[in-house]
């Protein structure tokens, strides 16, 4: 069963749900004109499709590995990454004056979703360069822009990013990576970093580390770290990549999924690395290359639903049993129905989410809109983190419905769920998504959220007339979240963290909800777009009064047990 | 981090939830007495945590395999197997006459969750051959009983179910399977099983196989199969085995998880088998068999759940990260507590409802009392669905408290989410269950279940003045499920399919929720029972609202969608 792209949803989605219309119509972005959407999503469908999808497979049965320090990937994915580079799909949105396309991060998204849903564990290395990408744009100097960016851009060398190390997990600041000023304007970094994403590769001309590292005088915690760009093989004057640096792949983890993408244990022993920003604004940096990847995570998650719903959507039409045994197939069963139907209003949702947070960093990018801003900022822990969690759902749904051949390898619904299980963990686990849905994306006393809930309200008192009862619950859903959230802003931290998760979950809930309700209302209220919002809003939106309800509790009740309660 | 067995709560559950006090007070079951209790479930503990746990890594990296025809189990299985079977652990509850010690099954309930947590791959072995001796017993001629019982009771042979052919899955009806009257008291049996679980090992003397097949003259469907007792090696006179039969393993599966489990493909070339039952009666056999092994799968995932909060627990309580950072743990984090908690609520949640299915059973075979055999068929569905449930995605908590050290397999979080996704999948997927719970189970017109909401109001009546925070929540939930059921038993088939998941789903809250409040109040409401109790029915239980929501939305809107809609 390959792969094909949804690319008719993303047009639909496009044109008349997220509003991709006030992104081509600012002056930064004039060129993604409907022809140009179009001829971009098509010709990256058409390359996941018969390019990428082939590899899904042959990554996960034979293992990217480590022999004498080089490694080697996955049968094709060589090939594969060529295609994606030469493509140009790395550096869609990356600036014009280093080569890129300078088009809007929603075609980003598309794009990256489609590629995600074709070969997750290839589409990662890309993933990482684009964070790189958008981190040297922002925060480099001109020199270490001019040397990198038409590079990585070319795809010709690749990026990754250095922060964990074994006792600095979410805990960023607790790092000890070291780096000295060699007085040449180098810097000597040392340590040792644990989960790097494709920190090796045997198709990049060179790949390019960005390290979290703590100068000398760097205080301890997150304000004493700085950022460095540490490059397998150092570039000389004219770029040409030269001498290898003092670094290596140490061992590359034995990974329930993504085999295909070599998580790598990498040491620095005093590698040459160069300064990335201001000394000890390493955080700053690092935190424009995470909001970049948290929205590729979330989408990843979305890629892997959209293919698992396929391979299910196949097997059901094809698979005869049971009472519709008489030249029926499973999909005409109400449960695995229900299971399907439930699949695709999920993935409709978040990839809803997903594009009208990209377009809402659109907006902030080519407007300077506060407000735009703060939605993209509100909106990206919840990509992350419902991206994932459908991706989860979804995948294990997949599986169901394929009875006992999921648990089977070779019907390949079992990888996507072993494949998409990492997403909800790298980039920040979807614990701390929430912690910074509460905490810090509500500083502004949920004025962000307000905003944003106004407008769902607004959506459902509009679709009312035509379609009353899909409309009423949405309203209904929102107005209860808009009275969560003012709880919350009033909550002690502690509180908040004890719900945070089931409040995010409430949040994508009424988010999904409400996207559904404007894709039906959009569609005139029939047809499978009515048909598919009917799933969603009364069959899956009443989950958000539970995960409220849930939120609401606060945090007490979690230490009346001690830590010898829950040994025993 | 070794399993430990949870003795205790065995025991409270036992003497203060369940009621085991009713068995035991039965003239069937008087031997077990609460010194018995101890005794066993001390002994079946000490097995499991000092034999059986070492295995589970070994069986995951050493998978079961097939050499030139013949199986090769997992480093230290056999000796694994061999304490399991000396311990008397595979007949505790089988009949006395053929060596069992005809104890109760909320006894084996229990043994076989602690086993099941320790290493679930090998136990699946002794469940399958549990629920053969269990359909011999009601089923087979005296001279049939007299040759295997004994040996599969000390566990000398084991046995295996052959049901499931390629194209007769869920729809067992649909077999081709073929037995052949050979005139001299046997048949001549032919055909292809796949997924057959331990379908050969080596280190049992014999292979003892139930195949359902059709007779020349069994109708289609269901009703024309009959079961038979095909062995590996043919048993003379004295019952010790001789020739080979004609049957092979052809294959075993590669598989997401359970590795040390070997999934057989089987071929019957016209094996010599003995009828079991009555010709063209093979289903109700198989329904005895399925209905053990139901209750059983439940448990397993129930003891996967036990094993994974362990395991995460013990991370959380060594793993320093974050603000805690000066000296404290994961485990002080509110989300990592909320992850922690609910994973021990859940187990709880499952472990009571398991136990209570397993005293009707008990209550049942002492008493012949129709109520308690109602009871018992009414809880089986839901135990299987709710414990395969509450295994996963208790496991997949454990993956995720783990943070990126969770993904990597050498944890061993991630083995628990692999091994335990099939259980949701085998005797009836899930989604099977919750049809047998709306249909089967309900064509008395709910009356089981009405009887049962009664005990839960009653229960939640009793606990008001001491507890009204929990006991109030608990008796609304238990009111909306008994008008939920009201509504479903006027249902069509199709709607109550439709919901059948969710519906099951909200039935488990509910249960899940009276025996917290049960636990809690025999307690004192207070302490952690208390504390554990609280987290179930105000962060889960709301969940049930939700749950009965989307079950009463009834089959319509998803045949709204058509077959060419899931496709676009």
């Amino acid at each position: 069963m390959p792969y094909r792209a949804p690319v008719s949803d993303f047009r639909f989605l496009f044109d008349r749900v997220v509003g991709f219309a006030d992104v081509s119509a600012t002056e930064r972005f004039a060129e993604a004109s409907p022809d140009m959407v179009e001829a971009i999503l098509g010709e990256a469908g058409r390359m996941s499709e018969e390019v990428l999808s082939p590899l899904q497979r042959p990554g996960d049965l034979e293992p990217a590995r480590l022999e004498n320090g080089v490694v080697r990937t996955s049968p094709g994915f060589g090939e594969g990454y060529k295609a994606i580079a030469e493509g140009g799909w790395i550096g869609i949105s990356a600036s014009a004056d280093f080569g890129g396309m300078a088009l809007p991060m929603t075609m980003t998204t598309a794009v990256n979703e489609m590629m995600s849903g074709a070969c997750l564990s290839l589409q990662l290395n890309p993933l990482m360069t684009q964070g790189q990408i958008e981190a040297l744009e922002h925060h480099a100097s001109q020199a270490i822009k001019d040397i990198y960016l038409p590079k990585l851009i070319t795809g010709e060398w690749c990026g990754t990013m250095n922060l964990t190390e074994p006792q600095a997990g979410s805990d960023v600041g607790a790092l000890r990576s070291k780096a000295k000023d060699n007085g040449d304007g180098t810097f000597a970094v040392t340590g040792q970093k644990i989960y790097i994403s494709w920190g090796d590769n045997d198709f990049t001309e060179n790949v390019c580390h960005l390290v979290l590292a703590r100068l000398p005088d760097g205080v301890p915690g997150t304000k004493g770290i700085s950022l460095f760009m540490v490059p397998k093989r150092i570039p000389d004057e004219n770029g040409v990549p030269g001498k290898a640096n003092s670094l290596k792949v140490v061992s590359l983890e034995h990974k329930m999924g993504l085999h295909g993408s070599p998580t790598a244990v990498m040491q620095f022993d005093g590698a040459t690395g160069w300064l990335v920003g201001e000394p000890h604004g390493g955080m700053a940096a690092m935190f424009t290359m995470m909001n970049n990847a948290r929205l590729g995570v979330g989408v990843q998650g979305i890629g892997v639903a959209e293919a698992a719903t396929q391979h299910a959507v196949a097997y059901a039409l094809e698979r005869k049993q049971g009472r519709a045994g008489g030249g029926g197939t499973i999909i005409e069963h109400a449960d695995v129905r229900r299971m399907l139907a439930t699949m695709k209003a999920e993935t409709f949702a978040a990839r809803a989410i997903a594009l009208s947070n990209a377009v809402a960093i659109d907006m902030s990018t080519a407007t300077g809109d506060e407000a735009w801003k703060a939605r993209a900022a509100l909106l990206t822990p919840i990509t992350k983190a419902y991206g994932t969690e459908v991706g989860m759902r979804v995948a294990e749904m997949g599986v169901q419905v394929h009875g006992g051949m999921g648990f089977i390898e070779e019907t390949g619904a079992a990888q996507f769920s072993r494949d998409v299980r990492v997403t909800a963990i790298y980039e920040g686990t979807n614990g701390i998504q929430s912690m910074d849905l509460v905490a810090r994306k509500m500083m502004d006393g949920g004025e962000a959220a307000f905003r944003l809930l106004e407008e769902i309200e607004a959506g459902a008192e509009e679709a009312r007339g035509k379609m009353p009862k899909l409309a009423e619950p949405v309203w209904q859903a929102a107005e209860a979240l808009r009275e969560a959230t003012e709880a919350l802003v009033g909550q002690e931290m502690q509180d908040r963290f004890a719900g945070s998760v089931p409040y995010l979950n409430a949040f994508a809930r009424v988010l999904g909800a409400h996207f559904h309700l404007r894709a039906a209302f959009q569609s005139g209220g029939e047809g499978p777009r009515m048909a598919l919002a009917d799933v969603y809003i009364r069959r899956l939106l009443p989950d958000y009064a539970a995960q409220l309800a849930h939120a609401s509790v606060g945090a007490e009740g979690l230490y009346a047990m001690t830590n010898d309660d829950f040994l025993a």
